[in-house]
Parts: C-alpha cells; structure tokens; sequence
C-alpha cells in the first residue's frame, strides 16, 4: 500500500469548517487505498497572538520559552483535526513532534532536524490508522521542545516523507502550485506540471514564495518528490522531482519577479584585499539581509561594489556603511530604492547558450534598461527600475514562450 | 534550603498582567531563600474556548485528543510566566507534565498519577532556578498525553511537594482559605488557621469547594502540608495539616452548606435482597451523582430509601427509577427539591459526646424542622428545607462557638 504525507498550512486549517474540509480531504486519500500522514501547521492567526501574548509579559522572551509556547499552536491543531477525523467514523491519531519521533539540535526557534525516528508513526500507518502530525516542532535529544522557524511544517512534511519513504509528499496551500510567472504580473502565466529541484530553489530564492528553500533543498538531499497544490479544489497541482534528461528540452522553466527592492553603490573603492570584507561584515552586523552582489573588473586602481536589498532595510544599510566608506577610502555611497529584479530559471539553459542574448535582447527592444546583471548557472538576473517590471516580465515570457508550454531548444 | 511548591489556578494567571504580579511573588519567594517550584493551571477561559473549539469539530470528541488538545492551555501559561520571570532577570524554566517527569495511568481527561520521576526540576532546581510545571498534566509511559480530571492542577502541585520531599505547598486561589462557614450566609464566619486533612475532606465533600477531595486524600496519604491563600493579597491562609493532640480540644471545626439539592424517596420497598442494587443501580447507569442515602429500619417488611442528589439531577433520576420502582413492586416514588444540607465537621466529635444533641436542639428551638440526618465519624449532616438554611447555619455557628475561635470540650 502507497504512502503519502499531506502538509496543511494554517489558512488550510484556519477555522473548524475548514478542519471539517481537510479531514473530507485526508479520509478521501485513505479511501482511494493509501496510508496517509497529515503534517498540520497552527490555525492562521493563533501564531501571532501567541507571540502578542508574549510580549505583554517580557519585552525580549528568551527563545527556549517562545518554542514551549509556539509549539501550543500546531498541538491544537492536530487534536482538533484527529476528533474532525474520529467524528467520521475514521480512526486518526495525533501526535505532536516529539511523540512522532522528530529530533532537532538545540538552537531554539531555528532548530535543524538531526533524525527522525520513524517507529510509532509505522506502528500506528500499519494498524490502518491516519497519523496527524504537528509540523514546525520537534525535541532534542535531552527533551527540550524546538521549532524549526519560517517554513517549519513544510520542513517537517518533506522529512516526515524520507523517512517513511512516501511516494509522494503534498504540500496543500492557498496557492495552486508554481506558475511560469506571478500571473498578477503576467496574465499568461501557466500553471507548471513539474520542474527540478533546482529551478524550484531558483525560484524560490527569487520571489516565488511558495515554500522556503531549506524543504526543497532538504527535499533534493533526499529525493523527496513532492506536490504543490491548493487546499481549496482538487486541481492537480506541480510537482518537483528530481531532473530528468527531457527537462533539459525545455530551455527555460519559468519567471521570478521580486519587487520593492533598492540598491547601493559604493563608487570608487580602492582595489586592495579586505575592502570587501569590511563593507559585508558591517551589513551583517546590522542585521540586512543582501540579495545580488555585483563587483566589476577594477579601472585605475578602484572598482565599485554594488548590490540590492529589500527597501525597508535601505535606511539600516546606509548607517551601517557611512563610517566604512570613510574607513576604506571609497569615493561615496549611492543609494537607490524603486527597482525590482526579474529571473529566467531552468536547467535547460546550462546546454543552450543565447539565453542571455534572447532575454538582453526583448527587454532592450521593449526599453527596458538593464542596471545590474547576476548569473548562476541555471538563472539569469537582471535589475531594472520598479516601473518597468511588468513589462520587461510580459515580454520575456513572451520571447520564451512560456503561455504555450515553454520554448524547446531548436 | 527549604522547597517550596506553589500553585496558581486559572483566575490567578488569567491575564498577561496577572502573570507578570505571579512571577513577582515567585521571585520573592525565591528571594526570601527557597528553592520555588511553580504549578499553573490554564489561563482562566482557553480550557473552555478549547473546549468549543473540540465541539465545533466533533459532536463526541474522543478522549484521546481532548488530552492532547487541553494541555496546550497550561503549557501556554508555564512559557508565559517562565518569560514574565526571564524578564526581571531570574532564571526560570518551564517544565510540560511529561517533562516534569509526571508518569500516569491511561484514562484519559481523568488519569491518575502513577508516579513521578523528579530527576529533572531536582537539577534545575540544584541549579538555582525556578521551575514552572504545566499542571493537570502527565504521560503514560508510553508516551501518551493525559489529563487529571477536575482539581488536577491542585493535584499535581501536591504530588510534587510529596515527590520532592517540600517544606510546603501553597495553593493560591481566589479566596483567602478555610472558613468556619460560607462568610455569604454567616458573617461572623471566620478564617481558619489550621485543620486537619479529615477535616478538610468533610468539608470539601460537604460544599465547601476550595479543592477536590482527590488532592486532599493524595496530601494525606503522603504527609504532604498545604496552605490554602489567596494570590490577590499577602494574607496567611488556611494550613492543612496532619491531626494532632491539640485539633481534638477543638469540638466542631466548621459548618459546611449545600444548596439546590433535592431528595428522592422510594416509599415501601419490599424488604428483601437486591432491591437496593436495583435503585442505585439505575441511578448510575443513568449517571445520576448522588450524596447522602438514608435507609431506615424495616416495619412491616417494606422500608422507606432516601437520597439526595443535584435539583438539576432530579428530572433525570425520576426517568431512571419509574420502571425500577414498578420492577421491585414498591408503593410510590416522591421527590422533592427545594432542600439544602448544613453539615458540621470536627475531629474533635469523636471523643466528645453531646455534638448531635447541641445541633439538633439548636436547630429545634429555631424552628427549623430536620428531614433527614447522616454522620460520619467526623461530620453531622442534616437535610433540611432550603428556606431554613441561613437560619440554620447562623444559630449552628452560634451554638459551637465558632465565631470566637472555636468551642473547646469542656
């Protein structure tokens, strides 16, 4: 009998008539002949009045407490979806990480899985029983509860699936799966059967935030393949699987647009060892989080370092860096918000070349200017100002041919 | 250094406000010099917000995850307060049932504790912290999550102090101990200091609701000695100790009353084996709570049954016992509510004679009319009308002395 792991985020389970549905849902798969294990994340809403709640009694709860209460969430949901189950006549148990054998490091709030074992959920999947999980929890090995921060449940979902070797993990969400591009964007845009692993960290690491890249990387370690779908019809949703030589055929999977970003620019930096370091280290100390890194080739003893970053962060930044560009001798500090970055991700494009020249090329002749360009070796990036976005995304999925397919190689 | 286990029920820790006033007595405590361990129960409201939530899912939700389900709420509030301490710069923990290493039976919603394993809130405590325990809490050994029934948290707190040997249990609530009567119905009522645990089990299963009778008999059996006190002020409590020479000068501790019951009386029963099974019998089958039964000597080889129940009970038992009353061939069934039992409790009335005379003459002169009457070796309870009872209780109070300090044997 097939196994599969079903992962419902909080809006999916965000009040008792949708718990009501997603038990219909999981009693369904059991009937269709499989065993199944439902990982469930807390009723939407719950985390952050818990996280309100805690700070009326501590200005700064120490993070060991935030896990004992943040786990509260998932346990509620798991109870009330097992009883949603039981008052069908199915036989659903619950068991919250620890119970499910989950163990974690020690680093609270962003604990990584170090195993799971695997026995009680076995035991109870071949008494013919549903096993209903609490996702984003587990324990460590002293029994100290954990949470494994943003993207926890899916996390949590996709290991559930190595362990028990699943053979298939969905994820269900308020999404319908990956689409070529945002389709607010691009009207065009087309719903993906399948893509790799790795274009799905593409595009995960550039916008499209259907899931965190720790599950999918965790996913790709060990070949995990699972499904994107919406908890609210049965359409199929994408699957991400491990590449396959046909995949290769299509030269381009899909779009990722990323807005509200800014930049800076530090003009004119002295071409000597460390100069970087110095500028990094300070944004790091201050906590940005930075996107794409740009350094040229240096002209006349000096180079100019730029990258971007969220604009909210814009502010921070310029502190930080003000008294290190006096420090290291750069000539000035540039900044700038109202850009926006633009992907094209796909495995295709390692063995076709002209991808760049095609994208360079339909954004040019739609006057869109190019400001930075940042490359890996299956996506293209390029920063280009805020307003031109939506147009420079529609005429790239146009010249790839994304509405109707996507572009084979010739 | 002396242990001191405290408790705080849900009133007490209802909001994040009244967490951070707890964990500023806690840390008082502290840092008068004792090790502190800290039992909560939920926030007032979340077990029966819980409990809504468990009844919008599922008409009968199973046991199982109901235990699941209402133990978030004390887990919610040990991270709160573990927090609230964290924040004025002690050094708390909070510790689940299961992490406390409270061990139970599997009944679920009602488990008793089998035994705990103190090892951990030993070596933190050794470690100069405050631990906060999740109360109404356990696990089975295998890993199941249980609840204690009604009064766990009160339990738990108990069966800590016994497990680590504490110099005392304090029990906060929302009163401010013991009286010698309801201060509502006898103002001239006034605060014990002391009683024994004979006493407070009298007066517990006679109305008088400041805790279960289940945490008593637990502290009895284990010499465990607990104050009861309120959390809103500094005032001493009620200390509830084991009996010694002293307590049995004093005659009567207190009255105890009970309101809105009703009596049931099968009337010419024949006098023969196995008809009192059948009526009680019915009566438990029909979950039916009954309190005192009276049954008188035979004439004429019928007898009469009493009992009394909940009024709210009445409807329901006079369903179950119609065909039961047919069945055994007796002559009529009369129930009656509108009564009320006043109760006197005193280890001191075993070696004093007189105390039954003195209430029923008191009683007698103010012309309150006694309908039916049970003892215990501690306790006189008489069945009255309910119109009768503030009546009653007053000149009861008079009669034993209790407003000024207590009548001693003479």
């Amino acid at each position: 009998m097939s196994l599969i792991v079903q992962k419902y985020g909080g809006t999916s389970v965000g009040n008792p008539e949708r718990i009501r549905r997603v038990a219909e849902r999981v009693l369904a798969t059991q009937q269709a002949g499989h065993q199944v294990v439902v990982v469930v994340s807390a009723m939407s809403g719950v985390t952050d009045s818990l996280i309100r709640l805690a700070r009326e009694v501590s200005p700064e709860p120490s993070e060991r407490e935030m896990d004992v209460l943040l786990a509260t969430g998932e346990q509620t949901t798991i109870a009330l979806l097992a009883m949603a189950l039981n008052a069908r006549g199915s036989r659903a148990v619950s068991l919250t990480g620890a119970q499910a054998g989950i163990v974690t490091d020690g680093t609270h709030t962003k604990a990584r899985i170090a195993n799971i074992t695997p026995t009680e959920m076995r035991r109870l999947l071949d008494d013919g029983q549903i096993v209903i999980v609490a996702g984003f929890q587990g324990q460590t090995m002293a029994g100290q509860i954990t949470t494994l921060g943003r993207g926890g449940s899916d996390l949590t979902a996709i290991a559930i699936a190595a362990a028990l070797g699943a053979e298939t993990c969905q994820i269900f969400t308020d999404v319908e799966g990956v689409y070529t591009c945002d389709p607010r964007i691009v009207p065009s845009a087309r719903k993906l059967d399948e893509l790799s692993y790795e274009e799905m960290l593409e595009m995960a690491s550039s916008g499209s935030k259907v899931m965190q890249s720790r599950s999918v990387e965790f996913a790709k370690k060990f070949g995990v393949v699972f499904e994107v779908r919406s908890s609210f019809n049965d359409a199929p949703g994408t699957r991400v699987v491990e590449e396959n030589m046909s995949m290769e055929n299509v030269v381009i999977r899909g779009l990722s647009v990323e807005k509200n970003q800014a930049k800076i620019t530090i003009a004119d930096v002295p071409d000597r060892p460390g100069t970087a370091a110095a500028v990094f280290g300070a944004l790091e100390k201050s906590g940005t989080v930075i996107d794409v890194i740009v350094q040229n080739v240096s002209h006349t003893n000096a180079t100019d370092i730029s990258f971007t970053l969220h604009k909210d962060d814009l502010d921070k930044a310029r502190a930080a860096l003000e008294p290190v560009v006096k420090e290291i001798g750069a000539a000035r500090l540039e900044a700038k918000s109202g850009i926006a970055k633009l992907s094209v991700v796909g495995i295709g494009m390692r063995s076709h070349s002209g991808v760049a020249a095609k994208l360079f090329a339909c954004l040019g002749s739609a006057g869109v200017n190019i400001q930075m360009i940042s490359t890996s070796e299956i996506k293209i990036a390029v920063i280009i100002e805020e307003a031109d976005i939506t147009r420079a995304a529609n005429v790239a999925h146009e010249a790839f041919g994304l509405a109707n397919g996507a572009l084979l190689a010739n």
